[in-house]
């Protein structure tokens, strides 16, 4: 009911989209951009006004202790925190959430209050009815105290509105001490200074998800201060000469509890503005990032600005079909374009894993780099129609390298910092990928001394005895056969660049050790299985089993999914299993497995159909799998379910974490009909589209059309395949076929047709 | 004992002094500094290499707790708890110290270890037997280990050159911990990284006497490390897949509590050097300084070079006399030089008051401004002999108010930091005398607007009431008439550059405020005392008081002593008193007073002659206001006293904290026989000098010496004065005869000549 009502602000736009879609008055491809799917339970994106890919992420936060809400806004809360300038999107740890803004009436509050008890502290109430969001935009009333406040974003910087009412005493406090904490996580320092009389600078050094992360705001006000002051500990910070002997400024202050409030009179309906910029560099960066971006008070200038970005970003996959496709397709590519994000200064500087200050040279440089989970299809996605954008994030990639005291490219990358999470050295297959499909820009020598350099890294997680072994031991190292099987895709990937450069040896080397799969592959059980140094099995061992901690073998996942990661070598993993009948039937059991007891460690994985969890990673691949094995129909199927029951546009629509865009990039490939199972290898694999019509603008400059036809609710198998015309029978689809541009048409029907896609030559990626 | 021991390193120095001061063998000027002299009780001064105001000041710390051991260093102690990097001098609250380096034999300790025991950690025992120091060098052998410790410095770098016994597990500990905490202030953060098997970085972040400093440390060793290990919390830093799950990095770690170990198996005497740098900036910027001014190897290059700076900076006065003449004289002009210190990389890049990294235009950047101290004697000797590095401080204190939240100059400036210690704004007398005595190189519409800006703000200590009734009232603010003095003082010298700047206005109304010392003057008891806001007199009233926090209307120093506090116009002062007669006596009683009780309060002040304290900075002018009371002879007593028994070439010979020079440019001006009572006017007053011969080397290229012809121990009175041959018959040395050069040329005698000096028009400065 909630939901419903909320989408009231939108009822222009349903409105709109029955005018024809060209034309004065049509939606434009931002319009369908839903900014609240996801907030609600696993999703974990954010409904806060961005620019692609942008570095300020300015919006509301109503959580900053739960793990479940990492990107601080859950659609179920009922009262909000404040407004701040950064968010992750999709992750499942928080942290950002920097530099919190808050209006209030009356003697401000300084601490935050309880959802159970919001007006203990200056948390606010409000209603989805009084809540709107769109592309660059965002807006909320307060329901306790009448104030209004609306949001946009630049790149770098953003604007925010407030409509006060009436009142001898409005303020609009800055928290220094709030972040996205997930209770686990410290404030080191702040600082906050008055430049001038409406004028602020601040700083914070966060102890968080990444381990030492420097931001700095500049925040300008459209009206000067009426008074200001900065508040420490709950005390006002002022010179006091029988009191505070030694510090004597009201105009500055550092610590770790800090709030600024700027003070006002205001008239009724008074609108008074604040505009806001970070920097990691600098609080004089964070200043010239601001009146750069942002000379003026144009609120809508800037929020016009940033929706015409989005439209051209969106461009790059024009659809047809419903008001629900369109609205789940176009906010699946916000979702996919929101991170990695941009991560330097109008200057160029940005601050590096070394926390020295760099300058990207002849590219921008980017930060949040998800990889275990965006090398699977996001980047895949931004190699075809990203390419420049791709190209400077495989060179923020190079230049983490540069600056890794380790002497690794980025595992998971935030800021300046590495965190250290998940496993793989997945830049390796974003690097690859991109080069092998023509992103330009990057020195291919340098990135494949990087890629090498860290595949032969002697510490990293049990890489020197995954050498010598051929596995990761289970006695030696945590999730040790995941690792085995994560880095034999790796080395897949380095052997593929090695290949495209002619370094023969290394190609055979890396070939030989992408081959690990075989070696914790365990035929009795016919799983992937952990194996100790001395090559035993572990034992006892459940295929089903979810553990975490030590002496677990897997990452977030069970044996039972992991034993189809093999992406590099299908039919070896289709051969050791004993054939394709077996390899489907092993298949099928995992989406018709029933779980005895609800796992409780795995309970924020969601999405599931048996022990397929689509709500995390380690599953995305699996669907298409059937149509290695003769069988593509039922991947069909379960695409489509998957499609229509963990997509949409609604709060609670998406079933896992977004995961920086993972999520929503899968969505994205299995709307047009195919994904990249195997990243950095030739090919994609056809599923079954969602979409009636797509036309993708390539970054190379061609376009490549893809039609469904006869496409329903009902028709969603594939009855037969054009490709450029001609008939395809195999449903695999060679990048060389996509680059040049064409058109890729389906038939579709309400039945399999059992001679599609079952004969024909199964790609082997060696 | 233990102190004539320590002199035998000394022995060959003191042979080759026989020889005649010229000639090959003859004793450099560098040759006299005795880095001890005044780390023995209050002096506060370190024996640490450095280069004239050198950046990097590397050497020794036996205590980081003790307020009276501010330094890091005082010679009573038995144990050495490591090298830092950076030390303060003479000053009496601790704060640098940063980065503490130990060579350790065996299992290396993590925790210092305390003076009663050092054993119970890595504090090393050590004797002034083995120890010795002299310009830009340090030397000492820790007795518990056999390692010998040899330092040098450069200017933003130095070197360790470690001799080590054979061992199996020698090690170099870098504890990041360490810093002159004084007990009181906080290690915020530090981080350390690996950069190759050879270098590493560091930062931290401290909130210390400066609230918010920022510092970074580049370190690389003659022999890459056999092992390397980063200890935090006195644990490993490693991957331990069961266990440190998130964090896999051996090279790099940040926290509170960490120590870098360089572990090498050592040969009989092997020597391992490590190089060392500092920035503020950014650890990018410490390696650059390290590499650009320490490319090779050569420490004893480096300690040559740094002791000819020494000789050239020495020679801007060179005197005859006595050995302890020389070595008390060019360790006093060696103290003098050491601060304020350089504070810019060799990018020209430093951390300004706003956290901000600025770059100094023309000008090079010094930091560590005690200026309450060192407007008396060290800029006004600087204005004479150090024009150029007197125009960069100057600019670097306009820097600092360009950089100010508060728009003020600055009091007490610390690395970036405004440590708002002590009273006034003393940046002025400095920047006006500068200006006066023709210091080039700084917009003096620049700086007259900071000035003028800084006297007028309206928040700062009591100003605007003293701007309004004439005086800071002390029912409003503490130390009111320590206060009102000192801003009659500064405000003498807004007015003394207005008027020189042609703006009558201004002239006028900053020499009305001039004159307050009339308003808390109490002619009932001839003193002054605090007035409060209604005008009334603090009761009950002490003249000999001392009180320290609330309800004290002095700064460190009794009515007694302030009511002495005029300089800008002694007439007035003498009137008020009424004549010379009773304010010569008033003098008299000063000097004679006998104090009932000691006073706790005042324990860290000594170097006293009744309730005249030459240990603190308030009594430094008194004894030369004999001089315009007709008495010079009085004024030429009490200096001698003061110059036997306060200064000297031991290192308890100072009598109180050398305070960033202020003490020793004390002796300086005293030493040549006048001294800059009031900076900012047009003359000196003549004194008594204490060596026979000076050539003082001024900055406009002009020669002034100063011959002092029958001095003795005895003959310690001026009989007759010769300035440029001419009879010189007053106690004042006008500067526009001074800056021609020329001669000035004493005859002494052993008994006071009472026609000399007694008459003549007394110098009213307004």
């Amino acid at each position: 009911m909630k939901i419903a009502l909320r989408y009231r602000a939108f009822l222009p736009l349903l409105i709109a989209t029955i005018v024809p879609f060209t034309g004065l008055g049509a939606p434009r491809l931002s319009d369908y951009i839903r900014p609240f799917v996801g907030t609600q339970g696993e999703g974990n994106t954010y409904p806060v006004p961005s620019a692609p890919f942008g570095m300020v992420q300015l919006g509301p936060d109503t959580d900053r202790d739960l793990w479940d809400t990492a990107s601080g806004y859950e659609y179920s809360d009922t009262s909000i925190m404040g407004f701040t300038l950064t968010h992750l999107t999709g992750t499942g740890i928080p942290d950002l959430g920097d530099f919190l803004f808050m209006p209030q009436i009356g003697e401000p509050k300084l601490v935050v209050g309880t959802k159970e008890n919001p007006d203990a502290g200056y948390r606010a109430r409000y209603s989805h009815e009084q809540e709107s969001a769109s592309a660059g935009y965002y807006k909320v009333k307060h329901l306790n105290n009448d104030v209004t406040i609306e949001l946009t974003a630049g790149e770098r910087a953003g604007i925010m509105r407030f409509t006060f009412p009436q009142s001898d005493h409005a303020s609009i406090m800055t928290d220094l001490q709030h972040f996205l904490s997930g209770k686990r996580f410290k404030l080191i320092w702040s600082h906050v200074r008055v430049e001038d009389n409406a004028t602020i600078t601040g700083f914070h050094l966060v102890n968080g998800w990444a381990k030492e992360r420097y931001l700095y705001f500049a925040a300008r006000y459209s009206r000067p201060f009426d008074n200001h002051r900065i508040m420490s500990n709950g005390s006002e910070v002022k010179y006091d000469s029988f009191r505070t002997y030694r510090f004597r400024s009201r105009n500055e202050a550092a610590g770790t509890n800090l709030q600024f409030l700027a003070e006002y009179k205001t008239r009724p309906n008074e609108v008074i503005m604040v505009k806001v910029a970070v920097s990691a560099v600098s609080a004089a960066n964070a200043l010239l990032n601001l009146d750069s971006e942002i000379p003026d008070w144009g609120f809508d200038r800037v929020m016009n600005e940033t929706k015409a970005k989005w439209d051209r970003e969106l461009s790059r996959i024009e659809i047809e079909g419903s008001q629900w496709d369109k609205e789940t397709f176009y906010t699946g590519m916000y979702h996919a374009f929101l991170a990695p994000n941009l991560y330097e200064d109008v200057t160029g500087e940005y601050r590096g894993l070394d926390s020295n200050i760099h300058r990207a040279k002849k590219s921008t440089n980017y930060a949040v780099f998800s990889l275990w989970d965006t090398f699977r299809a996001t980047h895949p996605l931004f190699a075809l129609i990203q390419a420049k954008r791709d190209a400077d994030m495989i060179n923020s990639l190079l230049a983490h390298y540069d600056q890794s005291a380790d002497h690794l490219l980025p595992l998971w990358s935030l800021q300046g910092n590495e965190t250290w999470c998940m496993i793989g050295y997945h830049a390796v297959p974003v690097i690859v990928d991109g080069y092998l499909k023509g992103v330009k820009g990057f020195d291919k020598q340098r990135a494949y001394n990087a890629i090498r350099t860290t595949a032969m890294n002697p510490d990293y997680d049990g890489l020197e005895a995954y050498r010598r072994l051929g596995w990761v031991p289970c006695d030696q190292e945590n999730e040790s056969a995941s690792k085995t099987l994560e880095y034999a895709f790796d080395d897949y990937c380095v052997a593929q660049m090695a290949k495209a450069l002619g370094k023969k040896d290394d190609y055979e080397y890396f070939t030989r050790r992408a081959g690990s799969y075989k070696n914790v592959f365990d035929s009795s059980t016919s799983h992937v299985r952990g194996k100790d140094s001395q090559g035993k099995w572990r034992t006892p061992f459940d295929p089903h089993g979810y553990g975490e901690g030590a002496q677990n073998d897997f990452t977030e996942a069970t044996a039972a999914q992991y034993t189809f990661y093999n992406p590099q070598n299908v039919p070896a993993m289709i051969a050791l299993i004993g054939g394709k009948e077996k390899f489907a039937k092993q298949l099928d059991d995992l989406f018709e497995y029933k779980e005895p007891v609800k796992s409780q460690a795995a309970e924020d994985i969601q999405g599931r159909i048996g022990e397929y969890w689509h709500g995390n990673e380690p599953s995305h691949h699996i669907i298409y799998l059937y149509c290695y094995a003769g069988q593509p129909w039922k991947a069909a199927r379960r695409l489509h379910e998957v499609i229509k029951t963990q997509y949409g546009n609604k709060p609670n629509s998406l079933s896992g974490n977004d995961d920086c865009g993972q999520m929503s990039a899968w969505y994205i490939f299995t709307a047009l009909g195919f994904y990249p199972v195997c990243p950095a290898s030739d090919y994609y694999v056809i599923g079954s589209p969602a979409v009636p019509k797509a036309v993708m603008r390539l970054s190379n400059g061609k376009k490549f059309t893809m039609q469904a036809e006869n496409l329903s609710d009902e028709n969603i198998y594939v009855q037969s395949v054009k490709l450029n015309g001609r008939n395809w029978n195999t449903p695999f689809l060679p990048y060389r076929e996509l680059k040049n541009g064409g058109t890729l048409v389906f038939t579709m029907g309400p039945q399999p047709n059992p001679a599609w896609g079952v004969n024909g030559p199964v790609p082997e990626c060696q």
